[in-house]
């Protein structure tokens, strides 16, 4: 926890510093961190406090201290006991990213642990929690004391984040969904970053999507968010990197929970499509190098089942069975080809709308999602298509909802006679 | 009342709007202030949207459209059925601004009706309606009833703004006090004039302060407040036309609620700070031409009793005695002219602050005021005084606030051994 914090502050006086572009102090931030904690700085001037930093921005200093103060809100935890090193990973979100879940094995099997603290889904694009949800038995919560030793005894833990861990950054989150105060990058990266520092991992890779279907939609603001989370990891002393990567497309050939579940023991089991494994290697690689075990090579614990063996593991010792039939939604529909050629596009958003109207998402934060519902892609962009073959496959418990599916992806795919379509590479910068 | 308000609107997609410097459609614009008033639309969302527009801005159809719902949101006067014309006046407040209780009975005694809406201070400017319940019997509230009565009557009413009128702005101003974004002209020229023209007046006349005892403290943005309000009411058929008058400086020579109205009466009988005639004088002027009445000479009124007569029959026909002793604080102080010479400055914010430590105004909407605090002047700039005689005198029935008024009075004037101070002219600027 930090030092005591002095009453000797008026939110007024806060929220009127950065109304007109000033730099907020240190005792400023700890103090309305704190205060709104408490429940003394009420929800209507911590959210037009919000509004005025996403119009007015906040320096690096700001931003860092904005972060200690929101892991100061709560507990730390600390893997320092375990006999290996730790390394974690985060997506900033996006459409058939089901990545966490081959990626937390592979590297666990390469001799990091892995403390995942995952989200659910909201909105367009799903969330990790989710999708092992659709496993039966699964279950998402654990004590401290179980995660630290599934880390010792499997190596990987993918699990929600516990309530004492930064309880301002939850109280903060929810206040900003309602207000229009998301797409600040300042809040977006102290959010993250409280988080998983205050986890204490001791490496982090970070996948900053950027595309249709991602939070960033341009390369330039993605690389600031990515900038911005990497120096707050480094100040904290956790080595932290980022990886860029195209979302403009979905990742895979699924989204959806089960769907996607499947999808990630095929890349464990040696398969998969090529655009997930190549991104979980990429990850697993600067988890590994990032952690200090640069010399191993991740295709190695992929290609002889021993990420397959973790997986297995982690999924059982959370009461999860990985033999069991994954749930399989009741109705589906096809959606075909309308041309034969060259699919130019398949575009991430629609797609990710389509599957989260389907069932696989929620609209609210209470709502409950449909294990089996989401999309399968039949083709890719690149991909030699043929009028009339299947295109996409819509999966639903509910088919009154394939009505609303059809409406999200309309032009959400192209189809030219001729020529091949500008294929944008899957990691478009890194940045340490 | 507008038309039925459409439920079809999300508070987050209106924030966003104007969060990316958008305008706000005239449905969302009704959406939003109908579905705030109703509690629909959360306290935290239209702080955040108040930052917004504060920070981007509205331009004059989003402002008046704003203003047009938030009239709609309650009820509107009528006093169409009074045998004369009306109109008001409106301050943005000042120090030492008690213009009012002459300007309303001078008005009626020359043939126009004055239904004059007020309010309480808050922070250093003082309000109207403190100033006359330091009149014994007085009473601000009347019904509606009583308020057309006396109008036909007595020809001028200075009481509160019932409960009905524009609820939206109420619950609005309420909630930018405490979160930061009181200082936004749209909002500002939008509250104002919501009550104005639900109040049914006939013409309008803005004082609109400058200088720093007033709320703007430069004449470019008072000359932008005034611009907008004037449209406001031009755009609503109401006759409006501004002045912008200095607040560098106190009107007159006292700040307080029974000492204004002492000198309140001085200036009806005839006599009173040469200022505070000019400035009632003048806005009697616009308000008898705003009303049709541009032939009739105020000054006439006020040298033969007239305006006197229906001041003593208006504080008669709301509890008050005319005649009644007014309050007298229990202790005084006096501070001395530092050196001989000429008094080159008298600040208006300070010895504001100074009256309001003293006890003649509130820091929170719920503290009492006392009747007989504040600060009497015995010299104004351009004055000449003599080392060692009275300037200030300070008046309290507390007498531990005298140390933190005098705090506030340090820089507060100055005193030049030889050469004529700047005199600013009274009225500024005439805008309609």
């Amino acid at each position: 926890m930090m030092g005591q914090v002095s009453e000797n502050f008026d939110a007024v006086d806060v929220i009127i510093t950065k109304r007109g572009k000033g730099e907020l102090s240190d005792p400023q931030i700890d103090w309305v961190i704190d205060a709104y904690t408490r429940g003394v700085v009420a929800d209507e001037q911590m959210s037009s406090l919000a509004m005025a930093i996403l119009l007015n921005g906040m320096n690096r200093r700001e931003i860092a201290r904005w972060t200690q103060a929101m892991i100061a809100s709560g507990e730390r935890m600390d893997f320092s006991s375990l006999s290996r090193p730790t390394a974690d990973k985060h997506s900033t979100g996006g459409v058939g990213d089901k990545i966490t879940l081959p990626l937390a094995p592979l590297v666990a099997a390469c001799g990091v642990a892995v403390p995942q603290l995952s989200g659910r889904g909201l909105g367009h694009t799903g969330g990790t929690l989710d999708k092992l949800e659709s496993i039966p038995g699964w279950r998402a919560s654990l004590s401290n004391e179980e995660m630290l030793a599934q880390l010792e005894d499997v190596g990987a833990v993918i699990c929600a984040a516990g309530a004492g861990l930064a309880p301002a950054d939850k109280k903060l989150y929810a206040l900003r969904d309602v207000t229009g105060t998301v797409e600040a990058i300042p809040l977006i990266a102290s959010s993250i970053m409280s988080k998983k520092i205050a986890e204490g991992t001791g490496a982090l890779v970070l996948d900053v999507k950027v595309g249709s279907g991602a939070f960033m939609k341009t390369q330039e603001d993605a690389a600031e968010l990515a900038r911005t989370m990497v120096a707050l990891g480094t100040d904290a002393g956790v080595t932290t990197v980022a990886l860029l990567t195209n979302m403009s497309t979905p990742l895979g050939l699924t989204a959806g929970n089960a769907l996607e579940v499947r999808e990630s023991v095929e890349v464990l089991a040696g398969g998969g499509p090529q655009d997930v494994v190549d991104l979980t290697v990429a990850l697993a690689r600067e988890m590994l190098a990032a952690a200090g075990h640069e010399e191993v090579d991740p295709t190695d614990a992929l290609a002889d089942g021993r990420a397959m063996d973790v997986w297995r593991a982690m999924i059982q010792a959370q009461g999860g069975d990985p033999d069991a039939e994954l749930p399989v939604a009741r109705e589906s529909e096809v959606v075909t080809a309308p041309a034969t050629g060259v699919l130019t596009e398949l575009d991430a958003y629609k797609v990710g709308v389509a599957a989260w109207r389907l069932g696989a998402g929620r609209a609210r934060k209470e709502d409950p999602v449909q294990a089996g519902a989401g999309v399968e892609m039949h083709a890719k962009p690149g991909d030699q298509v043929t009028a009339g073959q299947p295109l996409l496959t819509l999966h639903t418990d509910t088919p009154e909802r394939f009505a609303r599916a059809h409406k999200a992806l309309e032009g959400a795919f192209a189809v030219a006679e001729s020529g091949a379509p500008e294929v944008t590479p899957l990691i478009l910068e890194r940045i340490d």
